[in-house]
Protein backbone atom coordinates (compact mmCIF):
# COMPACT_ATOMS: atom_id res chain seq x y z
CA UNK A 1 0.00 0.00 0.00
CA UNK A 2 1.50 3.23 -1.44
CA UNK A 3 0.25 5.50 0.73
CA UNK A 4 1.42 4.13 3.81
CA UNK A 5 4.64 2.70 2.91
CA UNK A 6 4.72 6.71 2.11
CA UNK A 7 3.87 7.52 5.67
CA UNK A 8 6.26 5.16 7.47
CA UNK A 9 9.31 6.50 5.12
CA UNK A 10 8.47 10.03 5.80
CA UNK A 11 7.01 10.58 8.99
CA UNK A 12 8.21 7.07 10.78
CA UNK A 13 11.60 7.17 13.01
CA UNK A 14 14.02 4.33 13.24
CA UNK A 15 14.53 4.07 16.98
CA UNK A 16 17.14 1.02 16.38
CA UNK A 17 17.44 -1.66 13.80
CA UNK A 18 14.79 -3.53 15.27
CA UNK A 19 12.10 -0.79 16.66
CA UNK A 20 9.96 1.84 14.25
CA UNK A 21 8.23 4.43 15.70
CA UNK A 22 5.00 5.47 14.16
CA UNK A 23 3.39 7.89 16.88
CA UNK A 24 2.72 10.62 14.15
CA UNK A 25 0.16 8.47 12.09
CA UNK A 26 -1.26 5.15 13.91
CA UNK A 27 0.50 4.71 17.74
CA UNK A 28 -0.49 7.78 19.14
CA UNK A 29 -2.04 10.42 16.98
CA UNK A 30 -3.74 8.54 14.08
CA UNK A 31 -3.97 9.94 10.54
CA UNK A 32 -7.77 9.19 9.79
CA UNK A 33 -7.36 9.15 6.14
CA UNK A 34 -4.35 6.71 6.18
CA UNK A 35 -6.26 4.41 8.09
CA UNK A 36 -9.47 4.37 6.08
CA UNK A 37 -7.52 3.81 2.91
CA UNK A 38 -5.77 0.71 4.72
CA UNK A 39 -9.72 -0.13 5.60
CA UNK A 40 -10.22 0.10 2.22
CA UNK A 41 -7.07 -2.27 0.71
CA UNK A 42 -7.70 -4.74 3.57
CA UNK A 43 -11.37 -5.06 2.60
CA UNK A 44 -10.74 -5.65 -1.04
CA UNK A 45 -8.30 -8.40 -0.43
CA UNK A 46 -10.91 -9.86 1.81
CA UNK A 47 -14.39 -9.52 0.55
CA UNK A 48 -14.74 -12.56 -1.21
CA UNK A 49 -14.67 -13.63 2.32
CA UNK A 50 -18.47 -14.25 4.30
CA UNK A 51 -17.11 -12.31 7.41
CA UNK A 52 -19.07 -11.49 10.04
CA UNK A 53 -16.92 -10.07 12.76
CA UNK A 54 -13.85 -7.75 12.77
CA UNK A 55 -11.64 -8.35 15.39
CA UNK A 56 -7.93 -6.45 16.90
CA UNK A 57 -6.40 -5.87 19.97
CA UNK A 58 -6.49 -2.69 21.81
CA UNK A 59 -5.08 0.17 21.27
CA UNK A 60 -3.78 1.08 18.04
CA UNK A 61 -5.40 -1.50 15.72
CA UNK A 62 -8.96 -0.25 16.29
CA UNK A 63 -8.73 2.55 13.99
CA UNK A 64 -8.05 0.67 10.99
CA UNK A 65 -10.07 -1.86 11.99
CA UNK A 66 -13.61 0.13 12.93
CA UNK A 67 -13.18 1.23 9.19
CA UNK A 68 -12.47 -2.01 8.29
CA UNK A 69 -15.58 -2.91 10.40
CA UNK A 70 -17.88 -0.43 8.86
CA UNK A 71 -16.65 -1.65 4.83
CA UNK A 72 -18.14 -4.92 5.67
CA UNK A 73 -20.86 -3.55 7.76
CA UNK A 74 -20.07 -5.86 10.37
CA UNK A 75 -19.36 -5.24 14.72
CA UNK A 76 -15.85 -4.91 15.77
CA UNK A 77 -14.38 -6.74 18.89
CA UNK A 78 -11.59 -5.25 20.37
CA UNK A 79 -9.13 -8.17 22.85
CA UNK A 80 -8.45 -5.95 26.23
CA UNK A 81 -4.60 -6.16 27.58
CA UNK A 82 -6.19 -6.55 31.22
CA UNK A 83 -9.18 -8.13 32.32
CA UNK A 84 -11.97 -5.70 33.67
CA UNK A 85 -13.67 -5.68 36.73
CA UNK A 86 -16.98 -5.29 34.50
CA UNK A 87 -16.30 -7.87 32.32
CA UNK A 88 -15.93 -11.04 34.46
CA UNK A 89 -17.81 -14.41 33.34
CA UNK A 90 -17.47 -16.20 30.16
CA UNK A 91 -13.94 -14.80 29.20
CA UNK A 92 -11.27 -16.51 27.26
CA UNK A 93 -8.03 -15.90 28.57
CA UNK A 94 -4.28 -15.96 27.28
CA UNK A 95 -0.85 -14.79 28.06
CA UNK A 96 1.53 -12.67 25.95
CA UNK A 97 5.12 -11.90 25.82
CA UNK A 98 5.48 -8.77 24.06
CA UNK A 99 9.13 -8.26 22.83
CA UNK A 100 9.31 -4.95 21.68
CA UNK A 101 7.73 -3.55 25.20
CA UNK A 102 9.54 -6.41 27.21
CA UNK A 103 6.18 -7.18 29.21
CA UNK A 104 3.65 -10.22 29.70
CA UNK A 105 -0.23 -9.22 29.87
CA UNK A 106 -2.93 -11.54 29.87
CA UNK A 107 -5.28 -10.66 26.37
CA UNK A 108 -8.91 -11.36 27.27
CA UNK A 109 -12.48 -11.24 25.04
CA UNK A 110 -15.50 -12.17 25.91
CA UNK A 111 -18.19 -14.99 24.88
CA UNK A 112 -20.82 -13.15 24.28
CA UNK A 113 -19.41 -11.34 21.53
CA UNK A 114 -16.82 -14.13 19.80
CA UNK A 115 -18.40 -17.91 19.24
CA UNK A 116 -18.74 -20.71 16.77
CA UNK A 117 -20.96 -18.96 14.42
CA UNK A 118 -17.96 -16.13 13.88
CA UNK A 119 -15.98 -15.97 10.73
CA UNK A 120 -13.58 -13.54 11.50
CA UNK A 121 -10.71 -11.41 9.83
CA UNK A 122 -8.17 -10.00 12.24
CA UNK A 123 -6.30 -7.01 12.32
CA UNK A 124 -3.97 -5.46 13.93
CA UNK A 125 -1.17 -2.56 13.64
CA UNK A 126 2.16 -4.36 13.83
CA UNK A 127 3.55 -7.97 12.94
CA UNK A 128 7.08 -8.79 14.21
CA UNK A 129 7.03 -12.02 16.19
CA UNK A 130 3.24 -12.90 16.00
CA UNK A 131 3.03 -12.83 19.63
CA UNK A 132 0.04 -10.70 19.51
CA UNK A 133 -1.56 -11.85 16.98
CA UNK A 134 -0.72 -15.86 18.36
CA UNK A 135 -2.40 -14.50 21.55
CA UNK A 136 -5.38 -13.41 19.85
CA UNK A 137 -5.51 -16.52 17.56
CA UNK A 138 -5.93 -18.29 21.11
CA UNK A 139 -8.82 -16.52 21.58
CA UNK A 140 -10.67 -16.74 18.90
CA UNK A 141 -9.74 -21.16 18.56
CA UNK A 142 -11.22 -21.28 22.32
CA UNK A 143 -13.92 -19.78 21.14
CA UNK A 144 -14.43 -22.04 18.35
CA UNK A 145 -14.61 -18.77 15.53
CA UNK A 146 -13.04 -19.61 12.17
CA UNK A 147 -11.01 -17.09 11.32
CA UNK A 148 -10.67 -16.11 7.42
CA UNK A 149 -7.08 -14.51 7.68
CA UNK A 150 -4.99 -11.56 9.47
CA UNK A 151 -4.51 -8.53 8.36
CA UNK A 152 -1.76 -6.01 9.21
CA UNK A 153 -0.51 -2.59 8.70
CA UNK A 154 2.86 -2.95 9.37
CA UNK A 155 5.08 -6.03 8.95
CA UNK A 156 8.59 -6.52 10.43
CA UNK A 157 9.20 -9.28 7.73
CA UNK A 158 13.13 -10.19 9.05
CA UNK A 159 10.81 -11.25 12.25
CA UNK A 160 9.58 -14.28 12.30
CA UNK A 161 5.60 -13.63 13.10
CA UNK A 162 4.73 -14.00 9.15
CA UNK A 163 6.32 -17.82 8.92
CA UNK A 164 4.89 -18.87 12.15
CA UNK A 165 1.32 -17.45 11.22
CA UNK A 166 1.65 -19.23 7.45
CA UNK A 167 2.97 -22.48 8.77
CA UNK A 168 -0.34 -22.51 10.74
CA UNK A 169 -2.38 -22.49 8.19
CA UNK A 170 -3.31 -18.52 8.24
CA UNK A 171 -3.28 -15.95 5.39
CA UNK A 172 -1.53 -12.82 6.71
CA UNK A 173 -2.05 -9.89 4.46
CA UNK A 174 0.49 -6.98 5.27
CA UNK A 175 0.02 -3.74 3.69
CA UNK A 176 3.58 -2.85 4.22
CA UNK A 177 6.60 -5.49 4.75
CA UNK A 178 9.54 -3.42 6.05
CA UNK A 179 12.74 -5.85 5.05
CA UNK A 180 15.56 -3.77 6.63
CA UNK A 181 15.92 -0.63 8.72
CA UNK A 182 19.53 -0.50 8.27
CA UNK A 183 21.39 2.58 8.87
CA UNK A 184 17.97 4.99 8.67
CA UNK A 185 16.96 3.10 5.55
CA UNK A 186 14.07 1.50 5.14
CA UNK A 187 13.58 -0.84 2.97
CA UNK A 188 10.44 -2.68 1.72
CA UNK A 189 9.92 -6.47 0.31
CA UNK A 190 7.83 -6.20 -3.09
CA UNK A 191 4.58 -7.16 -2.48
CA UNK A 192 3.33 -10.53 -3.16
CA UNK A 193 0.47 -10.75 -5.97
CA UNK B 1 -28.98 11.34 21.18
CA UNK B 2 -31.92 8.75 20.61
CA UNK B 3 -30.03 6.42 19.18
CA UNK B 4 -27.43 5.83 21.58
CA UNK B 5 -30.26 6.03 24.57
CA UNK B 6 -31.78 3.52 22.95
CA UNK B 7 -29.08 1.30 23.02
CA UNK B 8 -27.79 1.86 26.19
CA UNK B 9 -31.36 0.80 27.78
CA UNK B 10 -31.58 -2.02 25.05
CA UNK B 11 -27.86 -3.62 25.07
CA UNK B 12 -26.84 -2.13 28.35
CA UNK B 13 -25.97 -4.41 31.62
CA UNK B 14 -26.78 -2.82 34.21
CA UNK B 15 -24.32 -4.55 37.09
CA UNK B 16 -24.97 -2.11 40.39
CA UNK B 17 -26.56 1.70 41.23
CA UNK B 18 -23.11 3.06 39.99
CA UNK B 19 -21.82 0.82 37.30
CA UNK B 20 -23.61 0.29 33.61
CA UNK B 21 -21.76 -2.09 31.39
CA UNK B 22 -21.99 -1.25 27.58
CA UNK B 23 -19.37 -3.84 26.50
CA UNK B 24 -22.15 -4.78 23.89
CA UNK B 25 -21.54 -1.77 21.46
CA UNK B 26 -18.63 0.73 22.64
CA UNK B 27 -16.53 -1.16 25.41
CA UNK B 28 -15.69 -4.31 24.14
CA UNK B 29 -17.69 -5.03 20.94
CA UNK B 30 -17.60 -1.29 18.83
CA UNK B 31 -20.91 -0.61 16.40
CA UNK B 32 -19.57 1.14 14.41
CA UNK B 33 -22.73 3.20 13.11
CA UNK B 34 -23.98 4.27 16.17
CA UNK B 35 -20.37 5.60 16.63
CA UNK B 36 -20.67 7.00 13.56
CA UNK B 37 -24.07 8.57 14.83
CA UNK B 38 -22.03 9.87 17.80
CA UNK B 39 -19.40 11.77 15.95
CA UNK B 40 -22.23 13.16 13.66
CA UNK B 41 -23.68 14.67 16.81
CA UNK B 42 -20.70 16.03 18.54
CA UNK B 43 -19.85 17.59 14.88
CA UNK B 44 -23.04 19.42 14.65
CA UNK B 45 -22.61 20.50 17.89
CA UNK B 46 -18.78 22.24 17.95
CA UNK B 47 -18.67 22.41 14.10
CA UNK B 48 -18.87 26.38 14.55
CA UNK B 49 -15.19 26.06 16.55
CA UNK B 50 -11.93 26.01 15.14
CA UNK B 51 -10.77 22.58 15.85
CA UNK B 52 -7.49 21.42 14.56
CA UNK B 53 -7.15 17.92 16.55
CA UNK B 54 -9.40 15.42 18.33
CA UNK B 55 -8.06 14.33 20.85
CA UNK B 56 -9.33 11.36 23.10
CA UNK B 57 -7.95 8.57 26.10
CA UNK B 58 -7.17 4.82 25.22
CA UNK B 59 -8.82 2.59 24.57
CA UNK B 60 -12.91 3.45 24.22
CA UNK B 61 -12.87 6.95 23.77
CA UNK B 62 -11.01 5.88 19.85
CA UNK B 63 -14.19 4.69 17.73
CA UNK B 64 -16.51 7.89 18.64
CA UNK B 65 -13.16 9.93 18.33
CA UNK B 66 -11.80 8.39 15.28
CA UNK B 67 -15.15 9.54 13.14
CA UNK B 68 -15.03 12.79 14.58
CA UNK B 69 -11.65 13.48 13.33
CA UNK B 70 -13.12 12.36 9.85
CA UNK B 71 -15.73 14.79 9.78
CA UNK B 72 -13.94 17.71 11.29
CA UNK B 73 -10.79 16.48 8.99
CA UNK B 74 -8.28 16.86 11.73
CA UNK B 75 -5.83 14.33 13.27
CA UNK B 76 -6.68 12.47 16.44
CA UNK B 77 -4.73 11.83 18.94
CA UNK B 78 -5.38 9.28 22.20
CA UNK B 79 -3.67 9.86 25.30
CA UNK B 80 -1.85 6.58 26.63
CA UNK B 81 -3.08 5.00 29.85
CA UNK B 82 1.52 3.67 30.59
CA UNK B 83 4.02 5.44 29.18
CA UNK B 84 5.39 3.13 26.51
CA UNK B 85 9.06 2.17 26.19
CA UNK B 86 9.18 4.00 22.44
CA UNK B 87 7.76 6.85 23.66
CA UNK B 88 10.20 8.70 25.92
CA UNK B 89 11.16 12.07 25.48
CA UNK B 90 9.15 15.44 25.59
CA UNK B 91 6.10 13.46 27.48
CA UNK B 92 3.36 15.42 29.57
CA UNK B 93 2.24 13.27 32.01
CA UNK B 94 -0.45 13.33 35.13
CA UNK B 95 -1.76 10.47 37.66
CA UNK B 96 -5.30 9.72 37.11
CA UNK B 97 -7.51 7.34 39.96
CA UNK B 98 -10.36 5.55 38.15
CA UNK B 99 -12.96 5.00 40.91
CA UNK B 100 -14.82 2.42 38.69
CA UNK B 101 -11.72 -0.07 38.36
CA UNK B 102 -10.03 1.50 41.76
CA UNK B 103 -6.90 1.72 40.17
CA UNK B 104 -4.58 4.37 39.55
CA UNK B 105 -2.49 4.99 36.04
CA UNK B 106 -0.13 6.75 34.41
CA UNK B 107 -1.58 9.92 31.93
CA UNK B 108 0.83 10.57 28.95
CA UNK B 109 0.50 12.43 25.74
CA UNK B 110 3.54 13.73 23.59
CA UNK B 111 4.76 17.42 22.78
CA UNK B 112 5.57 16.65 19.31
CA UNK B 113 1.47 16.19 18.99
CA UNK B 114 0.36 18.64 21.26
CA UNK B 115 1.17 22.22 21.87
CA UNK B 116 0.21 25.83 22.22
CA UNK B 117 -1.38 25.96 18.34
CA UNK B 118 -4.05 23.20 19.25
CA UNK B 119 -7.73 24.19 19.65
CA UNK B 120 -8.80 20.97 21.12
CA UNK B 121 -12.15 19.22 21.10
CA UNK B 122 -11.64 16.51 23.83
CA UNK B 123 -13.42 13.43 23.59
CA UNK B 124 -14.37 10.50 26.03
CA UNK B 125 -17.13 7.50 26.46
CA UNK B 126 -17.80 7.95 29.46
CA UNK B 127 -18.35 10.63 32.47
CA UNK B 128 -18.69 10.10 35.51
CA UNK B 129 -16.17 11.52 38.90
CA UNK B 130 -13.93 13.78 35.84
CA UNK B 131 -11.24 12.22 36.81
CA UNK B 132 -9.85 10.72 33.28
CA UNK B 133 -11.12 14.18 31.83
CA UNK B 134 -9.29 15.88 34.01
CA UNK B 135 -6.58 14.33 33.73
CA UNK B 136 -6.41 14.59 30.45
CA UNK B 137 -7.01 18.29 30.74
CA UNK B 138 -4.18 18.61 33.08
CA UNK B 139 -1.78 17.02 29.72
CA UNK B 140 -3.44 19.84 27.43
CA UNK B 141 -2.68 22.65 29.86
CA UNK B 142 0.94 21.70 30.11
CA UNK B 143 0.37 21.14 26.00
CA UNK B 144 -0.72 25.04 26.12
CA UNK B 145 -3.91 23.58 24.11
CA UNK B 146 -6.72 25.62 24.31
CA UNK B 147 -10.05 23.43 24.80
CA UNK B 148 -12.90 23.97 22.41
CA UNK B 149 -14.79 21.65 25.22
CA UNK B 150 -15.56 18.08 26.29
CA UNK B 151 -17.80 15.35 24.39
CA UNK B 152 -18.89 12.20 26.41
CA UNK B 153 -21.08 9.50 25.22
CA UNK B 154 -22.31 8.63 28.26
CA UNK B 155 -22.34 10.45 31.43
CA UNK B 156 -23.38 9.56 34.91
CA UNK B 157 -25.13 12.69 36.06
CA UNK B 158 -25.46 11.64 39.17
CA UNK B 159 -21.69 11.81 39.61
CA UNK B 160 -20.13 14.63 40.06
CA UNK B 161 -17.90 14.99 36.75
CA UNK B 162 -20.38 17.55 34.64
CA UNK B 163 -20.57 19.65 37.65
CA UNK B 164 -16.28 19.44 38.27
CA UNK B 165 -15.80 20.35 34.42
CA UNK B 166 -18.65 22.91 34.71
CA UNK B 167 -17.19 25.02 37.65
CA UNK B 168 -13.51 25.15 35.13
CA UNK B 169 -15.42 26.89 32.83
CA UNK B 170 -15.28 23.80 30.05
CA UNK B 171 -18.70 23.36 27.57
CA UNK B 172 -19.51 19.70 28.50
CA UNK B 173 -21.96 17.86 25.67
CA UNK B 174 -23.01 14.37 26.75
CA UNK B 175 -24.79 12.61 24.18
CA UNK B 176 -26.94 10.43 26.95
CA UNK B 177 -27.17 11.44 30.66
CA UNK B 178 -28.40 8.71 32.93
CA UNK B 179 -30.16 10.13 35.64
CA UNK B 180 -30.58 7.20 37.83
CA UNK B 181 -30.06 2.73 37.64
CA UNK B 182 -32.13 2.17 40.25
CA UNK B 183 -34.02 -1.38 40.07
CA UNK B 184 -32.71 -2.13 36.95
CA UNK B 185 -34.24 0.85 35.07
CA UNK B 186 -32.14 3.55 33.36
CA UNK B 187 -33.96 6.98 33.19
CA UNK B 188 -32.13 9.51 31.46
CA UNK B 189 -32.02 13.50 31.93
CA UNK B 190 -33.80 15.63 29.09
CA UNK B 191 -31.25 16.75 26.89
CA UNK B 192 -30.23 20.72 27.45
CA UNK B 193 -31.20 23.02 24.38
Amino acid sequence: MDSLKQAIRERGEIINEDVLKVDSFLNHQIDWKLMLQAAQDIYEHFKHEKINKIVTIETSGIAPALYTAQLFDVPLVFLKKSKPSTMNQDIYQTNVHSFTKQIDYTLSGSSSYLNKEDHVLLIDDFLANGEACLGALNILKQAQASVAGIAVLIEKAHQKGHQRLLELGYEVYALARIDTMNSGVITFLEEES
